[in-house]
């Protein structure tokens, strides 16, 4: 008997998970056991399943036929954002279908109540493909570090900003200009506000802080700033510290306190993460027995979301009439910390007239407020009469550190607000 | 009611297991709904147990007893060898017990032999310690990467290898110096040779092999070469050309054919598994859907390993009622192919007298073979009148490449034999 997968979405993703399951249906039972058949697919513009060869497979327009139809074992949500996808998933649900989705967005704003709807049917379900794309890292933080604690997890996980971060690096090139040209090679959206102003990273830590922590996590506790106001001048300063400059998301569990963030990143060039290039995403674990695990590989796009798909599919197959496990366990509700109370090193870029005295009142400033500075750069030569003054902190509180800026920020010689960046020590 | 798990093996792993059950069991019951605990152990020696607080936990000196134990649903064999560890992992797979091993050398050996008694017996045999220590390689390769062909797998894949070479690159030094220091710091076995001498990453491309390419593939068709011929002059020569020198364990899967080998290689400078170094492992893996994707850690220890068995006896856990997949898929028997019909880039090393007309005489005989040279380096001053030619070829034919070494190693002014390294073109 075949196990029976419905497809909702007849998008990017939709399109890959239909190809990969027709190419491979028959190799993927050979290996697995798992006699997975693609029986209905429904959108709610039908005619999109034209470049298919859909003989024997029911098209529907609306997902609750697609639901209802008892030769459909898993239901695929991929049509993203929020409605209708989670009234379709709460219906698969409670209808008694394990849903598999690669919808981020739902997750990250829903969990709990999907999780929920999931436990109470008895039902799988699944979301690899919601986080990293084909890098299978939900299952390693799910099952294959099941035994430790997972104390840290440092991700790239927007394939956009990491594109536009390495070509700003390496070719020297402002943000405007990358951002266009990735857009018209289709490495970016328009309008690309979800992926650079860090959201959907955040909805990818909303996840995996959940998930490594056991523990509920809200997504507006988690602090998010994008890329878009990184300069080419940050990212050649980052460079002359030894440093490279990635979006990352971070979850660390410290003593009970969960801390969840996005932000960019300072990064040691040696660093694993920081070899990670162009539309790459790549996941840093450390756990207390393990250590520190990587996992990398492409984190979007048709065919790698879509083998994140197949394989959630698969294991569902493969349980048969086990007990499904929930999607998420929310142990007992652990604090977040505020972002006030992080603590780290900063990177700081001032921007001032070119006047003297102006090094020695912006650190004196710093100094009141307990920030110490472990190096600092400011080169000769700068256009309008404004230099940089480029400072990398020791370990500060971020709300001392906010404190001084603010201060700073009203003296006269101050052109532009600081830029700040945060310093990953790992 | 609890799910009962049996030790047998008193040694490193089996300690980091006992100690990973005791300090982690209520956090993994909560996180993951499966409620392990630790009921029976066994070993020759049950005074080794002596340093672990086992009140309540049946104590025995042999692996049968603790097979018998109903309490015992999850038999770990943690003793390493081919015998008795054999003989045990099928007598608990033959009474219905699930079974957990670390044992590479014994699932290269006899994994057909096992994997069918697991799957007549209808229970789990699982492996995730074997390949990659605290990496979770073998899920990922299993389920994760599931959906799609696998085309590519190389892995550094012995700690104590990549540890070895990693000094000699980085610190200038010869094999048998840091060989002794690696001893003396507990990194490298005495004696050392299964390690050195590759077996250890074969036992283990063995198992990849099998899995990645859903065949049963016989040890003894796996090439083997190890690292102890390896001499600094090379490691200097290879980063000279822009190389690293790495063991690499590697699997393809050529148009139904099978390539599996073991031997030291050189990667590109800015490869992925370039910068691995130390005693850390890592696997480059490329399917079809997902391109290419990597996982790194540690890949041996007391607490990784540990973490992978503890991982794999959860995984056990959770499937409970469901039915058991099998350890390993043997698909039709596809061939692998003769390590003469290899094909790729080669590194050359020829030690030869300094005298008018070798160089021209070596090119001649490789030409006259059909190998073509592309790059050459020879320098001026090397001591004992002998000289370094090192050549790297372009794509070619390994069973030409031999016949044409044969002959030039007859040469009157040659002063050792020819050294032949594999490049990797990926």
């Amino acid at each position: 008997m075949s196990f029976g997968v419905g497809i909702v979405g007849a998008g990017v993703v939709g399109g890959g998970v239909i190809q990969t399951l027709q190419q491979n249906a028959r190799a993927i039972h050979a290996r697995t056991g798992v006699p997975v058949e693609l029986v209905h697919v429904a959108d709610t513009n039908p005619a999109a399943f034209k470049d298919f060869d859909l003989a024997g497979v029911t098209i529907s327009e609306d997902a609750a036929t697609l639901i209802q139809d008892s030769n459909v074992n898993v239901v695929c949500e991929l049509i993203g954002g929020i409605e209708p996808a989670k009234r379709l998933t709460l219906d698969a649900l409670n209808a008694g279908k394990s849903v598999v989705t690669a919808n981020k967005m739902l997750l990250a704003h829903h969990g709990p109540e999907l999780c929920a709807a999931a436990v109470k049917a008895g039902v799988d379900l699944r979301y690899e493909a919601a986080v990293g794309g084909g890098i299978p890292i939900i299952k390693a933080l799910r099952e294959g570090l099941a035994a430790g604690d997972i104390h840290l997890v440092c991700g790239i996980l927007n394939g956009t900003c990491n594109y536009i971060l390495t070509r700003m690096t390496y070719e020297g090139l402002e943000f405007d200009a990358v951002l266009k040209q990735a857009q018209a090679l289709g490495f970016a959206e328009t309008p690309p506000d979800l992926d650079v102003n860090g959201d959907d990273a955040a909805h990818k830590c909303q996840i995996i802080a959940s998930l490594s922590c056991a523990s509920q996590v809200d997504l507006e506790d988690i602090p998010v700033q994008g890329i878009t106001h990184i300069t080419h001048s940050d990212v050649a300063y980052a460079r002359e510290m030894g440093y490279v400059i990635k979006l990352l998301a971070i979850v660390r569990n410290i003593n009970g306190e969960i801390e969840a963030r996005v932000h960019p990143t300072l990064l040691r060039e040696d660093h694993l993460l920081a070899s990670v290039r162009n539309e790459y995403n790549a996941v840093y674990v450390e756990a207390d027995i393990t250590g520190p695990t990587l996992y990398y590989g492409k984190g979007a796009g048709r065919m790698p979301t879509a083998s994140a798909v197949v394989a959630d599919i698969i294991d569902i197959g493969r349980r048969g009439t086990g007990e499904a496990s929930p999607p998420f366990v929310y142990g007992p509700r652990r604090p977040v910390r505020d972002s006030g109370r992080l603590e780290g090193r900063y990177y700081l870029r001032l921007t001032t007239r070119d006047q003297p005295g102006v090094l020695g009142q912006a650190c004196t400033i710093l100094g009141n407020h307990g920030v110490s500075i472990a190096s600092c750069i400011q080169h000769e030569g700068h256009s309008n009469d404004a230099v940089h003054v480029v400072m990398m902190t020791h370990d500060t509180c971020e709300s001392d550190l906010r404190a001084a800026l603010r201060e700073i920020d009203q003296c006269a010689f101050m052109v532009q607000p600081t830029s700040l960046l945060w310093v990953l020590n790992h």
